[in-house]
């Protein structure tokens, strides 16, 4: 198409896949940069995804009996240290307020990285008899964590997320809504998302600071890096004896209840790119495309172009599909590249011939296929190639993904893999947190889950040879 | 009602309002206080409101072409400064944050008491041809504004709100867009919250730190109070000067664009508790409320009548109604006062003996009347006594707004009104600021507005005596 050039190209995938990232993400429209260093603007395009993340997460949580809530976002220093293991994870990442207008506060406050201690100290005042538990509560918020490094979607200073915290009389019920919503975000990364992932437990040495335990859900990227993407927490009674939160039980005795919290971010947002995307741009899956069909005419003076490519749009629309005509004055082949670089999942090309036979050119984004389709009856056969997209994005995705994980038995093995191949390895480890410390400092490699369909692939840790306790993903991670 | 005493009793309004809304505020479980001060936690029923009033404004923003972004919630202190009345006005009442993790900052930043600044950092990347004109953004978003008094909903160190920045061509498309946000605010009060308002332009004095025009929209509180409860900037190009903001115009010559602002808040929570509620607690307009009916059954251990109940809200919620069952062990009437405290439009009792009649009584909120409906289309009668209430609460307001809003002609009268009333006085003024300033000075009484509907009430002015220019709306104000 030699209108192509016209559209800037984007560094190819295999040339250098960190510049493919920034060149999409810019050339996508969907960030800019700021005087805020470590910031970013979402600008329409970027933030559009995110609003369609949020709606279909959030009715997803309400159907399982979360509430939403907003909590304030400063955290008073006394109110951060209150849990040790916290604020060793925390302090030394956040942004510090010392002035109020002109005078220096009594007691500085940090800007939220999450909100475990502010939930504790609301839960506080909230919770005294069984009565009132349990108590399932989210809020949609921005958070600051002052990273040195920073890339758009994956490591920002503030980024926005949601963050659920609940608090339960028994163990058994936090560590139960814990998985439950493991389970949630998993079903929506694959159902919303088209992004397969591996669901396990975190290592202690890569749990959340104060928790008990630590799920997660690790997607694979493009170039073979790991991205966690999700993670929930079971607190046990910690939090809840460091901050004195107790309540009366059926039985008449004091006791302290178990708290969990989970969260998603913007993160997500990278996911979907470097997991979809191509080197023509950015491929969104349907479920969160801002635009999922972009109608392109052609030949757009000639009499009834136009008009016929407004009937599709509003047949469309009324479908309840997100669609737009692109009739600016720019070529055909420039519509189309640019159309692809955003991502949208589906092109339809209309002009004279086309209305004259009564049919009109549909192209997808993710295969590149193009069928011809009568107008009559477009809406419906649209509505269909977008489901059928949205589910073979996801089973694309997974066959590249089960492509790049790999079992490693022996530790040669295991080093090989890391020298030669990229994606996850599943080997045996020990138990033992030397062993993932001389992992990661020779091979540069984490420890993502101990997933929940455990195997014995061999039965000796691919690091010290001792006796193997669990099955492992390893990876690279961004 | 004897079991109403269970109830915990509020104020009443007329014996003390601010205790009387503070009682509300707390016992309708809207909010709670925090370790963090001036700030606080939006519980459930809180939020909830909050979360019926963006989903609804924000699908009239999109409407209008507004789009959705988010920007970092820092600002850098060197771009806070570049506009001097800017800075001027929110300097002193900024938080700063000085230090990063473990490190003090090279440049300290505020947290965003608004976004103007921002905004014109990102244009100044963004807009360079008459082509990439005009943006319609909107974010939303919480800011910090360190106030010393705070109470909730009104006036808190951090609040919820919307802020929409727009960049133009022309001087007049700014206008043009400056007054539609503005009328966009005012119907959505009167349609969506039932609150009818006064629209008119700011006095000099009042207006926005660094707009060349402030437009508002004014409410009336039961007090007499009035309530600033949104308010739309035309900036003409003075950032845009300040920022060095230039763009190409078609005549291909270097012009500097035109910007706005508009914003409402949380705060339009307080006008809701303010304007529609009662001795009874909270009055919700159904198109705010978040449990819209709730079903109390009578003898509910009696066979068939919780599954009654249940029959009645699933077919309430297909029709599309937020609708729950108290069937808590509570007596009926303990549930009756908690769903008044709570502000819950509509109550269905249902009982044997309804059951029995094939009826169900519906007992209104706003007025308390009470009627029999038969079961059979209820969700239908349901769906129609909702816009009923709905309408009627917007005409029982805009009556009481009206009966507290008085003339006067002479600087006598003036004074009388004020030392005798509460409410709006509607009075002429020259437009010298010095007459602003002796009134609040004597009166406590500020200019609301200078409404669009201008009318000559007299020929001089209320303060000074000289010839009049302008009708004013004055009052004092939350």
């Amino acid at each position: 198409m030699s209108d192509k050039k016209q559209v800037e190209q984007i560094t190819s995938m295999e040339e250098d896949f960190a510049q493919w990232y920034t060149d999409v993400v810019k050339k996508a429209d969907l960030i800019d940069y700021t005087s805020v260093k470590g910031c970013m603007v979402f600008k329409p395009a970027g933030y559009a995804i995110w609003e369609l993340i949020q709606k279909q997460m959030d009715e997803r949580f309400k159907q399982c009996g979360v509430e939403n809530v907003y909590l304030p976002m400063f955290i008073p220093e006394s109110l951060l240290e209150k849990e040790k293991d916290h604020v060793e994870g925390f302090a030394p990442e956040v942004a510090w307020v010392t002035h109020g207008g002109l005078q220096p506060l009594q007691e500085r406050m940090c800007v939220r990285p999450t909100s475990e201690t502010l939930f504790c100290d609301f839960y506080k005042n909230e919770v005294h008899s069984y009565r009132d538990l349990p108590k399932v509560y989210n809020q949609w918020c921005s958070v600051v964590r002052w990273e040195k490094e920073t890339r758009p979607f994956l490591r920002s200073r503030e980024f926005l997320w949601q963050e659920g915290h609940t608090i339960h009389a028994t163990f058994e019920e936090a560590e139960e809504r814990t998985i439950q919503m493991l389970n949630l975000y998993a079903d929506f990364c694959e159902q919303v998302l088209a992004i397969p992932v591996v669901k396990g437990r975190k290592t202690d040495k890569e749990k959340f600071a104060g928790a008990e335990a630590t799920y997660t859900i690790e997607a694979l990227m493009h170039d073979g890096k790991a991205l966690q993407s999700g993670t929930s927490h079971n607190f046990g009674n910690g939090f809840a004896k460091a901050f004195d939160i107790q309540f009366t039980d059926k039985d008449n005795t004091l006791k302290y209840p178990y708290q969990t919290s989970w969260g998603t971010t913007t993160r997500l947002i990278g996911a979907i790119i470097m997991v979809h995307g191509d080197d023509n741009g950015l491929v969104l899956p349907p479920k969160v495309a801002p635009v999922q069909v972009v109608i392109v005419p052609i030949r757009q003076q000639q009499e009834g172009v136009l008009e016929k490519a407004e009937e599709i749009k509003s047949e469309l629309a009324k479908a309840g599909i997100r669609v737009k005509i692109d009739d600016t004055d720019k070529s055909p082949g420039w519509k189309f590249a640019e159309a692809e670089m955003r991502g949208i999942p589906v092109r339809i090309e209309i002009g004279p011939k086309d209305i004259e036979a009564g049919k009109a050119v549909l192209a997808r984004r993710d295969s590149g296929e193009k069928t011809e389709c009568a107008l009559d009856g477009i809406a419906e056969k649209v509505a269909g190639l977008l489901d059928t997209i949205q589910s073979d994005m996801l089973e694309k995705a997974r066959a590249r993904r089960d492509s790049q994980t790999y079992t490693a038995k022996t530790k040669e093995e295991f080093n090989q893999l890391f020298a030669e191949k990229s994606g996850f390895v599943r080997a045996m480890w020990c138990g033992d947190v030397e062993c993932e410390n001389e992992i990661k400092e020779k091979l540069s490699v984490t420890s993502r889950c101990m997933p929940f369909e455990q195997e014995e692939v061999s039965d000796v840790c691919v690091c010290c040879s001792r006796p193997a306790k669990k099955l492992v993903y390893w990876g690279r991670a961004y």
